[in-house]
């Protein structure tokens, strides 16, 4: 997440996986709106076996299932949030909202001042 | 930084460049400590070249400089924070404060009720 020239990533760690961060949340939105972890990797140009390895993982770490699998066969079938996905999805998207608030404070507005549009070229190393 | 199961990461982007994060941040806690960007570098395990790039390019990105060498030749000569530089990391510091407040909000209270404390063992791809 980018506000201004504030570069914010806010991620959820269980032992050593990741839970759940920028990308796999995406992920959640897209199976939420695809119907599908083929179609949601698809919509966000990764493999079935990379949306489906993120999505173990997720499963794994929560207390519950966030994506459920319909009957059927391999990447055909077809995956929906359960509840619990919905809610861990709406709650990193407050969670969120929260974080974007940071570039509202006086040590934000600081930094901003002090920063240069763009970097001035390279030196050569002395 | 990390308070409890939330990851953050604050960057400053300016242009294509990273301005500051964690890494140049305690980067310049530490030259401000040892007074020499090959000390400083020496502390934090990476080679002088490695944190002297770190400081060119901090040093590109904001309207002054952060760091300022001292008269002397090569790795030897010493290093000190500049007014700015002095202010910019504090100003970090604080936002970095503010961020972990983010633990305090009803978002993470969810996500982290929702978490286990370790990840289930891997499933077999199916």
């Amino acid at each position: 997440m980018q506000i201004g020239a504030l570069k914010l990533k806010l991620q959820l760690v269980c032992g050593d996986s990741f839970a759940l961060g920028p990308g796999k949340a995406d992920l959640l939105e897209a199976i939420d709106r695809e119907g599908s972890i083929a179609g949601a990797g698809r919509v966000l140009g990764m493999s079935y076996r990379r949306a489906w390895l993120l999505v173990d993982e997720m499963n794994r770490c929560f207390t519950a299932r966030l994506v459920e699998t319909l009957p059927g066969g391999g990447k055909a079938r077809g995956a929906r949030l359960s509840d619990l996905g919905r809610d861990v999805l709406a709650a990193y998207r407050e969670l969120e909202a929260a974080a974007a608030a940071l570039a509202e404070t006086p040590g934000h507005a600081r930094l901003a001042a002090a920063l240069r549009v763009a970097p001035l070229p390279a030196a050569q190393h002395d």
